[in-house]
C-alpha cells in the first residue's frame, strides 16, 4: 500500500476518540484501521468498562475491523493509534498482518500518565526467568502433542 | 499465592484443549485460568474460527476469566498455557496482572510448527524504526490531549 496522503487526519481521529473515551469513563487511547484511504473500524479503550483487560484501543479496533472484513488478515490496512501501542497491542498488529502504523503520543507520555507501556516492554525484553511475573517452562510429557496434532489434521487453516 | 501444588494437572488439562481445538478446526493451543486451585476459565485458539487475529488462547482464557470475575484485574490467578505466550498474550498477561505463568511446549516449538512467536519477540526487541512493519512516529500538535484530558478527570478508574 502507498503511504496515507494524509495521517494527521486519521490521527486526529484516533486523538479525538481518546479524548473523548476519557469523558466516557474509559482509558486515554484511541484507534483507527484504514484500507485504501476508507474508515474500516474505530475503537477506544474499553479495558475498565467492560472489564476486559484486552479491550485496548487497537486491539478493539483490529477485532471490530477483522469482523467487518470477515477476515483475521487484515494485511492492505494501516492502523492509526493516538499513542504509541504497548506490546499486547504490537503483537496484534503483527498477528493481523497489518501493513504500517502511525502513532502521535509515545510511550513516554504515557508512562508519564501513569501507564504502563514502557515498563512491559522493559520486562518483554528480559529473559523469562528474569520477569516481574515468574514464568516456570514446565516440559510434562505430550506437551508437542497440539502441533504433532496440527501437522497431521490436513483441513488446518493457517495463520 | 503459593505455587500450585499440581502444575502438571493443569498443563495437560491446556495441552488436552489444544489438541481437541485442531480436530475442531482451530490452532493447536490450548489455555487455563486458575485461582485458589480452582478452574476459573479456559480457552483455546479461536483466530481462524471467529475471524478475530487476537483470539489466541491466552487471550480468549483472560477475557473470559474476567467476565467471570467481573474485574479486568485478575489478580491472584495463574495461567497455565499448553505453548509458551506469544508477545501479545504476554502483554496480556501483564495488563491483567496475573501473578504466575505456567507453560508446556517452548517458542521454538511453535516456530518448528510454522508459527510466528519467536519471530515476533525478536521484532518488538528492535528499536521500532527497525521492524517489519513501518512504525511512524508522528507527534500531532494535541497529541498529548487525551493524557491531559485524563489528569483532569476526577472520576477516572486507573487500569
Amino acid at each position: 500500500m502507498p503511504l496515507s496522503p494524509d495521517p494527521a487526519l486519521w490521527l486526529r481521529r484516533a486523538v479525538s476518540l481518546a479524548v473523548a473515551n476519557v469523558e466516557n469513563g474509559g482509558g486515554p487511547f484511541g484507534a483507527v484501521v484504514v484500507k485504501g484511504g476508507e474508515l474500516v473500524a474505530e475503537g477506544a479503550n474499553l479495558v475498565t468498562s467492560t472489564h476486559d483487560p484486552t479491550a485496548h484501543a487497537e486491539v478493539t479496533a483490529i477485532r471490530r475491523a477483522a469482523t467487518k472484513l470477515n477476515s483475521h488478515d487484515l494485511s492492505g490496512c494501516e492502523i492509526y493509534a493516538s499513542c504509541e501501542p504497548c506490546p499486547m497491542c504490537l503483537g496484534a498488529i503483527f498477528w493481523a498482518r497489518l501493513d504500517r502504523i502511525y502513532y502521535a503520543a509515545t510511550q513516554l507520555e504515557a508512562a508519564a500518565a501513569g501507564f504502563d507501556d514502557a515498563h512491559f516492554y522493559q520486562q518483554l525484553a528480559l529473559p523469562p526467568t528474569q520477569r516481574q511475573i515468574p514464568m516456570h517452562a514446565t516440559p510434562i510429557p505430550g506437551a508437542n502433542d497440539p502441533f504433532l496434532a496440527w501437522r497431521r489434521f490436513s483441513a488446518k487453516v493457517p495463520y
